[in-house]
């Protein structure tokens, strides 16, 4: 039986235990507060961020890392990607050493405008070959209920990507599997960026033309930058590109577009801070994947349109009409 | 001043006969029944296809073609798919011989598996370079609301492409050109089988992220017929693919998304046709879709599920299941 141990127990994470569990793992999922811990062991669900979701018997909920982690095959990385580093840091010497590292996070770190798989591969030492990416258009809510999803698995080591798609895969999650690390996790990150603006249209009042104008601009936007960084253009046709940014932009249950929504209305970034609990990865992914962009010589305006919303002050009115208004020219 | 005439009083149709009057053409908008063409005139609205939206002064409805067409330099093609051969045939000898021919349709004809430009340049015996067609993400109650919207005007002459760009571009309607007609109007027909597959899933209670999944291997079998008949296959990318793909499946206001819901909830294509106004293109055109798919060698598994269901009697239930649960694999 593969032994998963899931670092970080929010939505995603915890939703990715039950997916481990259902799919015939033993999972152990870590949570930093005792108060979360305790909660899923008595009352089987993660009331916080998952409630109305019965997690399996064979999730069991530890606040202690070392032994979630021991004896692990498998370990899936699931905290606030800007986390990542310092988490990663603590958790290093408790790691098996040949066991898988599945990172579900989508983010690039400030500062050093890494992903998530270097940020891994840096501090844990981890050969390339034993990190992999999952990604695709997965709300977590949905899985959480069971509804038919797919996903993808990248790792440069196809292998790995094998069993680690027997380790998680389900009647209602198919995963499939990709060699490009790059493209994945790139059209993870910059999708939640891309949902951002999308949400600031919706809470303007514009609908579903302006949304999809988004989508097709930010996906080629995406796929220009992942050509810079290596990555296979065909990834962002697929499910991590297109169907990761198209469920993420449709949902009211994003929290990246719910974000860019109460921007659209009128409020500040601290106002929305101060009114949502969970993280919106897009709010700092924005400044890095900028930064990235300019490091390789790419045009990315929405994303740019999305840094002045965040960081600069520029009104999200503003915003939109900048994206929307350019000249008439050959598409 | 150019002169423009829109054959086809839908909701498309009249919406962007009001594009055109805002974009500053005189226009003639030619409907069938005298009732509506009456009602337009009195009430400056066309309460059956666009109630609540206020037709410019520039906008004169009239019943009879050759008024319509009586010095056109635009002529405008607005009529359902299936039906725009007989009607064709008698407006050509209407047509002003220099005017450029403009469709709005979204469809394959059945039986000849043409599409509509094909259609026109047989039945007219226009050049191809003065036939050009327009597709995006174009919700037309959007655009009459004057919500920001791009398109594609695709035509293999650049230079008339960019006369229609300038006649019909507005501050809200923003056209690009594309000298691609066929991925166009691809794109175009093949998105309205995809949003019913898109419409069914939802009916059945699935979510974004199944929808997700839909339209992304929906683009993908599009793009693949697309380059087996010549397509550019990054018109697929772009607004008048992706862009049009992820406007109709997502919206509410899709007739042939909403024609998918009600069979997703169990009624059958007969029952869903009574309680319907208007045409979901979709329940034609993926019959010709699958027969130019077969015709090409092209495996179009989306298509060929929304056929079973709409014209040989699968249940919708059964054909989510299969869309969703292939083998693992690669992506």
């Amino acid at each position: 039986m593969t032994r998963a141990a899931v670092l970080g127990a929010g939505s995603w994470g915890t939703t990715f235990a039950k997916v481990l569990a259902d799919a015939g793992c033993s999972v152990a999922l870590h949570a930093r507060r005792p108060e979360l811990v305790e909660t899923i062991a008595r009352t089987r669900e993660n009331a916080d961020y998952l409630p109305g979701v019965r997690l399996p018997a064979a999730v069991r909920a530890t606040v202690d890392p070392a032994e979630a982690l021991d004896g692990a095959d498998v370990v899936v990385l699931a905290v606030p990607s800007q986390t990542l580093r310092d988490n990663l840091a603590g958790w290093t010497p408790l790691l098996p050493p040949e066991a898988s590292l599945l990172s579900l996070m989508k983010g690039v770190e400030l500062g050093t405008t890494k992903r998530m798989s270097e940020v891994i591969c840096e501090v844990t030492g981890a050969g390339a070959d034993r990190v992999a990416a999952l990604s695709g258009p997965n709300l977590a809510r949905e899985i959480a209920e069971e509804q038919p999803s797919a996903t993808v698995i990248a790792c440069s080591d196809t292998e790995r990507a094998e069993l680690l798609q027997a380790a998680c895969g389900t009647p209602y999650f198919r995963p499939y599997t990709n060699p490009d690390l790059v493209g994945c996790e790139l059209g993870g990150a910059v999708k939640n960026v891309i949902a951002l603006a999308c949400g600031v249209a919706t809470g303007l009042g514009f609908g579903d033309n302006t949304r999809a104008s988004l989508i097709t601009r930010g996906l080629a936007e995406t796929a220009r930058l992942g050509m810079a960084l290596g990555a296979d253009v065909t990834t962002f046709a697929g499910l991590a590109g297109l169907g990761d940014l198209v469920a993420t932009c449709s949902s009211p249950l994003s929290r990246n577009r719910t974000f860019g929504e109460h921007l659209g209305q009128g409020m500040s970034v601290a106002e929305v801070l101060q009114i949502t609990k969970q993280t919106a990865e897009g709010v700092k992914t924005c400044r890095s994947v900028l930064d990235l962009a300019r490091a390789h010589g790419v045009d990315v305006p929405i994303t740019e349109a999305v840094v002045r919303v965040c960081h600069e002050g520029e009104s999200a009115a503003q915003m939109v009409r900048e994206m929307m208004s350019r000249e008439a020219k050959p598409e």
